[in-house]
C-alpha cells in the first residue's frame, strides 16, 4: 500500500504543478475560466448551455468537454456557435490539468473572455484535481436527494457555488432544498447557492449575473 | 506514466485476487451476494429497502453499506432489521475486495442467504472493481436523462440488471425509458431491465421475483 500512496501523492503533485502552468497561460490571455463538476445528469451541460445563451452576446465563450468516450455534448454545444474542444478521457472518471493543457494548446485563448470546462459526471474524484480554473462550480440536482452534502462533502467544500437544478420538479419530490442548503453551508460556509431549472430557465439570470461579477474581477 | 499504470495493474491484479477468495467464502456459506451500483441519488438505497421488505419473510438478509464517509444509508437500513455493516472508505470513491474481505468477518454468514453490498454513488470507478459478488446490479434515475449509456458504457456493460427508477416522475421529464432501454441493450444485450418508482414500489414485486429466481440457482 505504501508504493501506492507514494504513486497517489506523486500523481496530485504532478497535476498541480501543470495546474498552475494552465493558470499562469490563462491569465496572461486573461480567459476567465470555470471547471462544472457535479453527479451525471445533474445538469453541467445543461447550465452551459443556458449560461451561454445569456452572456454570449457580452462575453466571448469557448467549451471544454470532458467525456469518458463519444461527444454528444460538444454536439449539443456547438449548435450554440461557441468554440468547443472535446477530451476523452478513455476511462478516466474526471479529467486532470494535462489534458487541460493539451487542448488549451488548440484555442486561440487571445479571443476567449469565459471559458467552461465541464468535467466528468462524477461527484466524487473531479474535485481531487485542480485544472487551473479560477472557480469551481458544482451542479446538484434536486433529485439526488438531501442526503448528498454529508454523504460527499470533498465536492461542497472545493466548489465556490452550488448550482441546484430541477428545482421545477419540486412539487412531485419529498426532497426539501432548504435542507440540502443548509447541509451544503454547514460543510462550507462561504457557498453560493443558486437554486434554478435548466429546463424552465428560473434562476440563470441571477446566476449568470453573478459569474458576470466574478469574471469582471479579472 | 508507466509507473503510475504499473501500480494500476498490480492494484487491479490484487483486488481480483482478494474478490476470488470472497467469492469462495460467500459460495461456502451459500451466501448470494449483490453489488448494487449507480450515480449519487439514483435510488440504491431505497431499492435495497423496497426488495427487502418483499423478501425478508422468505430469506435472511444483510447489508455491507458502502460510503466516504457517515451512516446515513445504514440507519435507515438498520429499521427494517436486518443486519447492517458500515464500511467508511474515507475518499475513496469506491468499493474494493479487500473491505468487503473485512465486512464480511463481522457477519455470521451461515444464517445469511442474501447479502446486499451498496457501493459508493459513483457511475464510474465501481464498475472496475469485482468484489467477490454474484450478481452487479446497477440503478440510473430517469431524471439522468437518456445519454447516460452511451457516455457511461462500462457500468452498462459490466452489470446483469439495470434499475430504472423514479419512473414516477416521467409525465414530467422529456425523457424517454424507451430510449435508455434500446441504449442500454445495444451496449449490453443481455441486460435485463426493470423499471421501477421505489416512491410509489411500482415494479419491485417483478424485479424481486428475478432476484429470488436467481438466488435459487445458488
Amino acid at each position: 500500500m505504501s508504493e501506492k500512496i507514494k504513486v497517489i501523492k506523486k500523481i496530485f503533485a504532478a497535476n498541480e504543478k501543470i495546474a498552475e502552468e494552465n493558470a499562469a497561460v490563462l491569465e496572461e490571455n486573461q480567459v476567465f475560466t470555470v471547471n462544472i463538476m457535479g453527479s451525471p445528469g445533474s445538469g453541467k451541460t445543461s447550465l452551459i448551455e443556458n449560461t451561454t445563451l445569456n452572456l454570449k452576446d457580452k462575453l466571448k465563450i469557448a467549451v471544454i468537454e470532458g467525456d469518458i468516450q463519444g461527444s454528444l455534448d460538444a454536439e449539443r454545444l456547438n449548435r450554440l456557435n461557441v468554440e468547443v474542444v472535446q477530451i476523452n478521457t478513455g476511462g478516466a472518471c474526471h479529467l486532470n490539468s494535462s489534458m487541460i493543457q493539451s487542448a488549451l494548446s488548440s484555442l486561440n485563448l487571445k479571443t476567449i473572455d469565459l471559458l467552461f470546462i465541464e468535467n466528468v459526471g462524477n461527484l466524487v474524484c473531479p474535485a481531487e484535481f485542480l485544472l487551473g480554473e479560477r472557480l469551481r462550480i458544482m451542479t446538484l440536482s434536486l433529485t439526488e436527494g438531501e442526503d448528498k452534502p454529508q454523504k460527499y462533502p470533498l465536492m461542497f467544500t472545493k466548489c465556490e457555488a452550488l448550482v441546484l437544478n430541477k428545482m421545477d420538479l419540486a412539487p412531485f419530490l419529498s426532497v426539501n432544498p432548504e435542507i440540502i442548503k443548509k447541509e451544503a453551508q454547514k460543510i462550507n460556509p462561504k457557498l453560493e447557492i443558486f437554486p434554478v431549472s435548466c429546463t424552465r430557465g428560473d434562476g440563470i439570470k441571477e446566476f449568470s449575473e453573478w459569474l458576470k461579477k466574478k469574471i469582471s474581477t479579472l
